[in-house]
């Protein structure tokens, strides 16, 4: 029941509504309309269903007290415009990958993904339990956010490439489309690094105006239809290793909120987190099942490619370290992650290896 | 405000009072205490750190319409009588491993573990996305409970073992502690598995009644003080890749909650089942390093008793096909598996193997 129909029902005099009014506790008083706007065209896989179940899941969770009103991108700001229409209130929360706001600190690409960084659980193990929410805060202080992981597409694929890559060689000159930090390194590689919108990527590889592209995994590559262009599909990538995606509000509206609304956001933003994570490797795996019978080859980058991927991420990495906030937040990213890695490693790791090689 | 103080405030007259108390709406009733009992005992590390969770976003979440009362086992019930007491509406909910429940039906092991099964992340992949948490749904109509996933270990350890394991008939006569269809596998080799108390494990394993035992991993088995009695750590275990904890609430309570109620139950489930397997891992890793500080020797056994583990597994697997709906659960888990694993060995494995490679 909505508060305008209890007010009704409860008004048998002027002396009772009025006292009504006056004695509206927090619950009754907060029925309002949250504008989501977010980084995602309106149904794209995954990345846009991350949006739509925090949305949901606040509004049915706060029993009509929140109604979240989801607007995708360009519907009321354009995909790389949420943050600052956060920031400055025209909207009151966004959903998206925080790595698009490098330019607003480079602090914000931990919470997505850096090139050999942190794996979806990696991360999840560092923002929960090892400091990374409270450097998230932190971030988000200094823009009016507060912010939360709300997605993850796990790891992102290699990419496809017209030809094979054979050497680190092989990445001078060649056209590829790769955003944020891990396209600064295949630069370092000598790469002519394309940033191209994702309603081009197709065009762009088909056309051979790009020799190559990077875009999520098997599920979103699928759709986008890079199989129809060449067959060379390297699985496994340096540059996205566990995709973070965030859901930030507006810091005056999330402080207007009860103790109970926040916490709904928090939650429903974890959970989204978990849910969209098993959603990508779901779907992932079974779309990589339809693209190994149709064809397309698996393939894998050689030891001496990884290695000049390490060299060139390191360098990129560095180049950000002047900031004392971008620095701080790598430090707590490396430790966390070199204090749970060798466990992950050596238990399910090694329990997946025998289960391969036993099951066959 | 609790629906107290807004009557008392409201109750200007006695008409008004009586109209507010007709027109009370759903939340201003529903004001009632849950009793959630447990399989843990009070403070039992990252177990009961699980159901605290879950207890603790339900009423922080609800706003004081549901408040969760938690039972430790042992306060109400004891931990292996949570599911009749919660069947039979004694306790509203309980969390626990539902592997316990196997007397029930057999089906419940899945939902926690079976050797050679599935990990945490390719669990979170088929209960939310593969068709699981329907399958939990279908085995809790059966007891009247709404069951939900609500924490996770990650994978267990091997086990500790006072004398070095070198083939799989050195399992023959072992005296070896490990519950579940694990233990059953090992008795398969000729262990003599046995299913003692946790209170009882570390007596039993100094004094040289058991030749060894598997706990949990690091952080819990350093707790336990393994370490003091044998230095000889398997990590990687077969038993329990991925143990998930459940919450599970008398369907008859369930279904008077109101929808938002019942959202704000399944979301804060699902929370912390992500939550719990980032602290098992975080916590995990620093226990890993301290333990190898102190001298133990970590190890890994030899394909060869893998290959055991694996026949064995697959023999006590077999022998529950009998039943319709557990060998319905075993497919489904097996498809989901077999679906996403090679995405996840192509991509985040690859990936990690890498990493580990190039940064050494």
């Amino acid at each position: 029941m909505d508060r305008r129909s209890f007010l009704t029902k409860g008004a048998v005099g002027g002396a009772a509504a009025g006292a009504a009014s006056l004695a509206a506790p927090a619950y009754a008083q907060g029925n309002r309309t949250l504008t989501m706007v977010t980084t995602w065209g309106r149904g794209l896989a995954g990345v846009h269903d991350a949006a739509e179940r925090v949305a949901n899941n606040i509004t049915a969770m706060s029993d009509g007290q929140l109604t979240v009103d989801l607007r995708a991108a360009g519907e009321l700001v354009g995909a790389f415009e949420v943050f600052d229409a956060v920031t400055a209130g025209q909207a009151d929360m966004y959903h998206g990958a925080d790595y698009y706001f490098v330019g607003q600190h480079p602090g914000y690409a931990f919470f997505t993904a850096v090139p050999f960084g942190m794996t979806a659980q990696e991360l999840a193990n560092w923002y929960y339990h090892d400091g990374g929410m409270e450097l998230h805060d932190e971030l988000g202080q200094i823009f009016g956010l507060k912010s939360f992981l709300g997605g993850n597409t796990g790891a992102q694929a290699g990419g496809w490439f017209r030809q094979e890559i054979n050497s680190p060689e092989d990445f001078n000159g060649l056209r590829f489309r790769m955003p944020g930090l891990g396209g600064q390194a295949l630069g370092k590689l000598g790469a002519s690094v394309q940033n191209l919108p994702g309603a081009e990527v197709y065009q762009a590889l088909s056309s051979g105006a790009i020799d190559g592209t990077e875009w999520i995994g098997p599920w979103a590559d699928e759709k986008a239809g890079f199989q129809e262009v060449t067959q060379n599909y390297y699985t496994a990538g340096f540059h996205e290793p566990g995709a973070g995606l965030s859901v930030a509000t507006n810091r005056d509206v999330f402080d207007e909120l009860t103790p109970a609304q926040q916490k709904i956001i928090e939650i429903a933003a974890a959970e989204a987190h978990q849910w969209n994570l098993a959603q990508f490797l779901s779907e992932n795996g079974a779309a990589l099942q339809r693209l190994q019978s149709s064809g397309v080859n698996l393939l894998e980058f050689p030891d001496e490619v990884w290695n000049a991927f390490g060299r060139a991420s390191q360098e990129v990495l560095d180049e950000n370290m002047g900031d004392e906030l971008f620095a701080r937040i790598h430090e707590s990213v490396m430790d966390s992650m070199n204090s749970s890695s060798n466990w992950i490693t050596r238990s399910e790791g090694a329990y997946r290896s025998q289960r391969d090689r036993v099951l066959g």
